[in-house]
């Protein structure tokens, strides 16, 4: 299980210890890997509308999956390749940016609880309330005292959406200092990537150390049975969409999902079809 | 242009006068139209990045596909097969439901201003508000005056977001009666899409004309230079798909994208990063 490889383990967390350019659980080269993870398409999609048939005909179970990491990253790679693979119908995303003042003006999980999937949906969070206790710890952005009673804030909300009946992969894509430095090198080179690039981001790579130690404490401290963090090593994309796509079929299969059956009689709807129009 | 060939003329609409079966625009076969969507891909693929890269950058557009038509028509094969080529980020779909009681204590508009796409996004409704003219219509859920009151209230609201840099392409799924009841029994005769079924869509074909008329109604009311329906021959599902994915490709096209130019010095930046960390 891939799950079980990649699962932080509870107790403090060193990531200095977690390798960013393994590959867990995946024996293959790069062009095996991008192999790999379409082909996990159809099993993804055939899971995900049973999912969804589920909660259409009045049955629970939803799926989260949150995404967390530096810049450069790979989040947005995961979006595209991965969660392209399902089906949009389905899907929630949700990217959070900056928070407006409106939603500052709010305690942290308010502009979270509403963008929860639905019943039967796949939700997608692109940073998280995460950020709450990252880049506000790193950048002060909110008193100590109050970065502190984060962590128990949002174990609380988590188990509620647990019991509610959604199962939660969190994923903290992890790279190196050197990964993030080529990468925005190769942003810098590309005219086609130009765009994504901030002089603000390498400001940012200042602040490394910070944000490492601000994860470690996040990894340890909301590291929960109902809603467990996974560090995925990063530094080789392929390997990094190809085990998200693994964690999601994992967790699709072990909600037992089949095809609602019919709660009306169907050689009585066929007849009247059929008949539909005859005297 | 495959919007020329599927878009409404001005004036009245007889949709008794449009074929559910052709494939107007394109010579080949089944197997060939499966074979040429996903070809779009790529080129989908890059134009959505640009716009969302123009977006981003603080540029203006945003393009919304609306998706109209009887049930079985196939706007969910659209959905998954179509809208499913592009990348989920920059994507915002939103499947409208019966009403809320909240969303009827507001004007019928209210409800779709909020899921509108952002600069930058593709917006894709699953229904829209038009079947604020249809079925609201045809099962009276309106008094007349209300339906007479919403076309120029819907010609209003399309005309300022087109203003706003909107790109609209609205889309009416045309099937057969024959058609939509030999899916039906397909939904039926199928374990994995006797879900989809209910009792009420046998009740609703008794309504066909009327709805027949209440899509004329609307198509002819609402078909403005900045906002023109087009009728999808939908009874051949590859063709449907593949017609669609073409609209969407053309009036990407039509919006002469390019990678953002830096708002940055590149060289500077460049130096900045390489040289990080010595004296």
């Amino acid at each position: 299980m891939i799950s079980e490889l990649l699962r932080v383990p509870a107790g403090p967390v060193d990531l200095a210890a977690f390798d960013t350019g393994g590959k867990p659980g995946f024996d293959g080269d790069k062009a095996a890997g991008e192999e790999a993870l379409p082909a996990l398409g159809a099993e993804l999609a055939d899971l995900q509308e049973k999912l969804f048939a589920r909660g259409y005909t009045g049955g629970s179970g939803r799926v989260l999956l949150v995404l967390q990491g530096m810049d450069t990253s790979g989040k947005g790679g995961v979006l595209s390749h991965t969660v392209g693979l399902l089906n949009p119908s389905g899907l929630r995303l949700k990217s959070f940016k900056k928070p407006t003042k409106e939603e500052l003006s709010h305690d942290f999980l308010w502009r979270i609880e509403r963008e929860l999937p639905a019943t039967g949906e796949i939700g997608i969070f692109d940073r998280s309330h995460y950020e709450d206790v990252l880049v506000v710890k790193v950048h002060e952005l909110a008193d100590a005292a109050e970065v502190e009673r984060r962590y128990d804030a949002i174990n609380d909300f988590e188990a509620k959406l647990a019991a509610e009946g959604t199962t939660i992969i969190k994923c903290m894509l992890h790279v190196s200092r050197e990964e993030q430095k080529q990468r925005l090198l190769a942003r810098l080179d590309d005219p086609t990537k130009q765009w994504k690039f901030k002089p603000g981001d390498i400001d940012e790579r200042g602040y490394w150390d910070a944000y490492q130690e601000a994860y470690e404490i996040a990894l340890s401290r909301c590291n929960t049975e109902v809603a467990p963090w996974h560090v995925i090593p990063s530094d080789r994309k392929w390997y990094r969409n190809l085990a998200i796509g693994n964690l999601l079929l994992e967790a699709l299969r072990g909600l037992d999902l089949d095809w609602p059956a019919p709660d009306y009689d169907v050689a009585e709807q066929r007849a009247r079809l059929v008949n539909e129009g005859t005297p």
